[in-house]
């Protein structure tokens, strides 16, 4: 199955490149209310469900006994930026429970924000595991590993107590069976499992509206995302896509960027999850088909990311990134009111 | 038409994400050898044909005047990664037609190479015109300008004598008459015209092999290839594929990448050309491309990049790039010798 052009980019007067993927949007009530693509060929969801990853740091009490806040949950959930924001946030959660950038497994890379990559290089930094995208949601995992009485050492391997806790979570979310067949290790080698599009739809539904998660999963998924909306720029940082849409409409969507254009969300007041895979991986395509979703259920959203125009170096608007014909099609047949 | 997949990224058991395109060879004397994918629509060749951009460099004679020698011809064919070997060689060029930075028209942005923009931030430096990739082009048209007493203000409009010139040369070259309903704007401000992928592998199956132009013309092409194998670095950067490949194989393949996922290049003792495009513009799948198609040309060419296992951050292989089946398949039915 070919899978329909969801976003196109223009230079001049032509069609320069174009992306085409899967995207599926689900209600906790109703059902699939779009297919578009192949929804139904196993995704690896990478970070768009950290949230999810981060379920048993709430849920074991483990946030609670260290006394993280919305801070510390946020970033737990975060593909940060590496600002000195993020690093001091999950620098103070690992001295919490009596740790240090040492013991996390997530290795190194320069910070992913420009600024914060320059600020670094500037006053005469090193890239440290603090400054990796996913350092906070090591941190909560070590934090969840110290209260639960867990060896520290090796918590990122998939047959850690840890990352099966993880895995029993989605298998329940999912309704599936979740093996190795369908485990990949993401960027910063935690387990990651492969499932299709409509199902982490279908997950991001309940969660978002409680319904069909019994009282505890909800309350504890609820508490993630105010911790989001109260804390934006720790779930990415100043200027990126989720910080902004989340800063500006708390409450009314929840969304997170995964590696190799995967996207994920969902609107509470709706009742409805979405989730997005771009078949060559590209955020510019995961990111634009997201926003599109965004601004079609909630008008507000329109205008909060410039992401249509294309310019050169000296200014000059050379081209468009643009949703294409079928995704335009699909969500105006998606009427959630 | 949906072209087919060319490069394929698994992770774990699974195929993640997947690029398609189209890839044309052409041989100077028997025409089309492997046509691959839609290679007859339009597209834009971007960087990957700033050696014929830099003919009216070399053609004029503005070269010979100035005294440009292998670094600065190289540099005007040049994608670089902004280091200070690439800056000072554009700085030179300029000041050797009493010209500076601030004439320039490609406008600035941080050095492309990691390594470039963690050293220029580090010492405290902001970018300048001259760490804009295209800076080579921009500072030989400049001095092509110069040499035949045109305006050297709005050098980089599509009107203006210069990119006229380049313009008449691609016409020629490609046979075909291109206008403004083909042309676009590169990020450098520069027009660039889209023709076939096709006529693009023809035009470099040309100019690699001498046959098919007239003298004047191969001799000077000849000049820039060998201004490229002499100066390696200089046309992309350390460790970058362009710079690898020729800095390894001087004479016998010519190669550059163009922004969107374009590439081209050619044999010169098998007298043949290549283009190609990935549809989602994608690097990663261009270079793949690229490589695969060189590997099979040149065999010596296999292990000069190691481009197929993705590793995590702390350095456990996690998944792979390689060629499709589609790819493969068509290489395999190539034969050159």
């Amino acid at each position: 199955m070919t899978n329909p052009t969801l976003i196109e980019v223009t230079r001049g007067p032509l069609l320069e490149s174009f992306h085409t993927g899967a995207l599926a949007v689900v209600s906790a009530t109703s059902g699939v209310l779009l297919s578009l693509g192949d929804t139904r060929r196993d995704v690896y969801p990478r970070s768009a469900i950290k949230s999810l990853q981060a379920l048993p740091l709430v849920e074991s009490g483990a946030a609670d006994r260290y006394g993280y806040g919305d801070a510390e949950v946020a970033l737990a959930c975060a593909s940060h930026t590496g600002t000195q924001q993020h690093t001091k946030v999950a620098e103070a959660m690992l001295a919490a429970v009596g740790l240090t950038e040492a013991d996390l497994g997530c290795g190194r890379h320069p910070p992913l924000g420009a600024k914060a990559a320059r600020e670094l290089w500037r006053t005469g930094g090193e890239p440290t595991q603090l400054h990796n995208n996913c350092s906070g949601k090591h941190a909560g995992m070590l934090a969840t590993a110290r209260h639960m009485n867990l060896p520290i050492e090796d918590y990122w391997h998939a047959d850690h107590p840890i990352q099966q806790r993880v895995l029993e979570i989605l298998c329940q979310l999912s309704g599936r069976d979740l093996g190795t067949e369908v485990m990949g290790l993401d960027g910063c080698s935690l387990p990651n499992w492969a499932m299709p599009l409509e199902t982490m739809a279908e997950i991001f539904a309940k969660l978002v509206s409680g319904k069909g998660v019994d009282a505890q999963r909800a309350a504890a998924f609820r508490r993630i995302m105010q911790a989001c909306w109260a804390e934006p720029d720790l779930v990415a940082g100043p200027a990126r896509a989720d910080s902004v849409v989340m800063a500006r409409l708390p409450g009314r969507v929840f969304i997170k960027t995964g590696a190799e254009g995967v996207y994920c969300g969902g609107f509470p007041e709706h009742e409805v999850g979405f989730a997005l895979k771009i078949d060559d991986g590209t955020t510019r395509a995961s990111a634009g088909t997201a926003m599109a979703i965004v601004e079609h259920v909630l008008p507000e959203a329109v205008g909060l990311m410039h992401r249509d125009v294309l310019k050169s170096w000296r200014g000059i608007e050379v081209g468009t990134i643009r949703t294409a014909p079928a995704l335009t099609q699909a969500l105006a047949r998606l009427n959630l009111s």
